[in-house]
């Protein structure tokens, strides 16, 4: 199999697509800037979907369903809502097609105008606090707990297959709670499911962090994000958790009678991740032969290949095979059964299968072939590093599986030495440029607070300041670009 | 608890709204048509999601996602299709909206209009038999068996929650075949695992058969469904499997080369189920007390309430419940764990909490109070007969399971029981009227094959066919209205 895929080195926004079309996860669809979620793309996002989805309704959440369409009035209740949202909605205007008296083919019928132009969401608080304002009357109706999995458009003008597309799927939590206490805690909380699923499932170490006025989401108090470093340097917001304070309350008047019989705004929290995370799985583990998929969001984690070249090897092999498969099977990792599977085919050499499971990430590829009968053995080449080892076929469901869980931590200490190697602290102004113009990374700097050297800086270098992290020190610095002081790194980078 | 719900034999009508909202399933939200499903409703979908999915799977197909958004020029490409969903499309005409100089609100921004409109998916063959020419070159890319779980849109003028709504939720399975022989068997497999999932899960008897041609899906050559009798005599449709022939393979040019090397037209088949099955849920089981869950559909099939009156009472109770929610809930039924809540809640009375869970549907509810400490015993109800009975805590683990067990049975049981009550053979049309009329209910009679006489019925009745049973045997007669030959008995009913 000739993979045809550009390198990262020669051009790496090319081996990105290439990676994305080949591997088969995505492909632009006739709709400008909507993709085709392919099979295998879609059974990865569905693991990812399951993964979340449990460590929500571990918290307490439960899932529901709100309208596709809102009012155009609803978005101008939230002033800076709308500000953020109102340049990038599809609108729909009618509900009724024609046919074209002059060819063929349908118009659009005038007379089935809508009264009111309905958003398709971009995201979902308007619609969401418009309906709270029914369920909510007192403390005892509070916290509402919700999340839902669904689609969202938002018309981006520049498109890239998962990582910014009009179309895309995600999941929105949307909280009310009584106290202001208990919405920080509930953002929080949310933020930190986040970061542990992108670190302990997709194997991707990030930094938690608040973001600054100018990259808060558009109607919150405070946006939270957890940000990631991708293999060329540039960093990949992959999860966001806001602080809505009563904004959205205030503008759907939603009050509630509290403990005290006093009436009171609702305090409110929305968070989310989407289909951008994919993008993330790609950019921060495949390598130039392809996918690298973390063993816990692998549709497969197994594929074995049986090679021989007569037909009574294969009888043979076949045997073997499926005693080994059957075996492997039964083994539980990660609360699921380990999932494998036996590629057959006598269309394909083994050579071609080799570089496929290559290209689609399979975390362990097990081949099994004459020699192997005698010995007892097999042959077992890891995804991440490529080594390839030679097992006995005894316990190999017990070896398979050490491997599995060795893989997911490799994957995961591969990414944080990349992230290592590429964080830096500058604390000249000149020094941050050349930095972050030749080698980019995450470079923590010093910075005076304002939105106006953040935008020169913007404007000057590209880098944006991705969060304000919470791990770092208190440490007292003077801004880099203006000298003013600072009692904090913040964390520049270049963004997708 | 006062539940407030209208009797069925008032009016059937409000009995199902009344169900619907006062269970917590959905309601209507502030666009037109378009319902919230409210956490509760949710649950029991995904549970009906996650139970087909895996029928899907195990039957080989995988799912993927494709836009929501569908040029208008796709749709007129298959000329029986748009003339079917033309008229009730919801049409996106701009992308963005700007302030009103006028007011503070926002307008639609007239410079940004779309050169082409996009209509909001009402079903996805088109966008997707697009996508598919680009996937098919070879009977080697054959078949392609593919699902996906979204939203559609059909501007429907008189909507009801769940059983008719503007926006709903569906499956749709989208396949490409190699020859016509495994596209039919594939729409016959799909309509087998809709019965099956009917019958064994939802517990409610279907009648399978094909749709005569004024009532086929716009573009198939056959479409097959399953038809349910709901409680007040009507048939609700709760399937639909179609064979598609040919028709969007040419209208979108999907051409293979097959194994004798000739250049052939691709077979279709598209099937789904949605939202709608929730209605069905409600009108098939549900009675004047509340919902009826079947318990492989109940998202919580055990619920344990204490009955005391004083603190000491709760604090020996609480033990012993909890004892008893650690038994059943490691208990395994339907391949999962026994689901069992224990609502200790003291702001309500256990009065209120058995119309509570009698409204919801929960299968089984368990009542502890002190004369059980005594007696080692728990209080028993089975919501589906609401049977009250006094079981021993030992092995209560077994007992529960049991219970479920039969409850789902006789779930399925009672209503094949209403759905023979109320199926009628007629050979006599005023007969029939009368019957109709009166009693409504599954009419089997004979028709000449016409689609006047089948629109004459219609209309004077308002009784459609709902299919031609492939159960029917064959048997000779008249038509009931023109008196001409007929060769097989056809399902009549007036349908939802």
């Amino acid at each position: 199999m000739a993979k045809d895929i550009t390198s990262r080195k020669e051009n790496y926004s090319q081996w990105y697509n290439d990676i994305v079309i080949k591997a088969g996860l995505a492909e632009n669809s006739a709709v400008r800037g909507c993709m085709v979620i392919k099979p295998y793309g879609f059974a990865i996002w569905e693991k990812m979907q399951a993964a979340l989805d449990k460590l929500f309704k571990d918290t307490g959440h439960y899932n529901a369903y709100f309208p596709l369409f809102i009012p155009k009035s609803f978005f101008s209740k939230e002033a800076s809502h709308v500000k953020g949202f109102a340049k990038e909605c599809a609108v729909v205007t009618h509900y009724r097609l024609k046919n074209d008296p002059e060819n063929k083919g349908v118009i659009v019928d005038e007379d089935a105008k809508l009264e009111e132009e309905l958003i398709i969401r971009p995201t979902s608080e308007t619609i969401i606090w418009n309906t709270y304002k029914d369920w909510v009357q007192s403390y005892r109706d509070l916290p509402i707990l919700l999340n839902q999995w669904v689609n969202v458009v938002r018309w981006e003008m520049r498109t890239r297959l998962f990582l910014r597309t009009t179309e895309f799927l995600w999941q929105e939590g949307h909280t009310a709670h009584a106290t202001r206490e208990e919405a920080e805690e509930e953002t929080f909380k949310m933020l930190g499911v986040y970061a542990n699923f992108a670190e302990n499932w997709l194997a991707m170490p990030v930094v938690k962090g608040s973001k600054t006025d100018s990259e808060k989401f558009a109607g919150a108090l405070e946006t939270y994000a957890i940000e990631a470093l991708m293999q060329d340097g540039k960093a990949l917001q992959s999860g966001t958790s806001h602080f809505l304070g009563q904004n959205f309350a205030k503008a759907f008047d939603v009050k509630f009678l509290n403990r005290e019989g006093k009436l009171n705004y609702v305090w409110a929290t929305s968070w989310g991740i989407s289909t951008r995370l994919m993008g993330a799985l790609v950019m921060a583990h495949a390598d130039d032969n392809g996918l690298i998929i973390p063993p816990k969001l692998a549709p497969v984690q197994v594929v074995i290949i049986p090679i021989y070249k007569t037909k009574e090897e294969f009888d043979k092999i076949i045997k073997v095979a499926k005693k080994i498969k059957a075996k492997i099977i039964k083994r539980q990792i990660f609360g699921n059964k380990i999932s494998v599977e036996f590629d057959d085919r006598d269309t394909y050499k083994p050579g071609w299968k080799f570089a496929y499971y290559e290209l689609k990430g399979h975390p362990i590829r097990i081949a099994i072939g004459p020699r192997d009968l005698k010995n007892g053995t097999v042959e077992i080449v890891r995804r991440d590093t490529l080594e390839k080892m030679t097992c006995s076929q005894e316990n190999i469901e017990e070896t398979v599986k050490k491997l599995l869980n060795e893989i997911q931590e490799n994957i995961f200490a591969k990414a944080l030495n990349n992230k290592k190697a590429n964080t830096y602290k500058v604390d000249n102004y000149e020094e941050f440029k050349k930095l972050i113009k030749e080698r980019g990374g995450f470079i923590y700097a010093h910075w005076d607070g304002t939105t106006e050297t953040e935008l020169k800086i913007k404007e000057e270098t590209k880098a944006t300041i991705r969060c304000i992290p919470f791990d770092e020190d208190f440490e007292e610095g003077k801004c880099m670009v203006t000298g003013k002081p600072s009692k904090k790194r913040v964390l520049f980078a270049i963004a997708y």
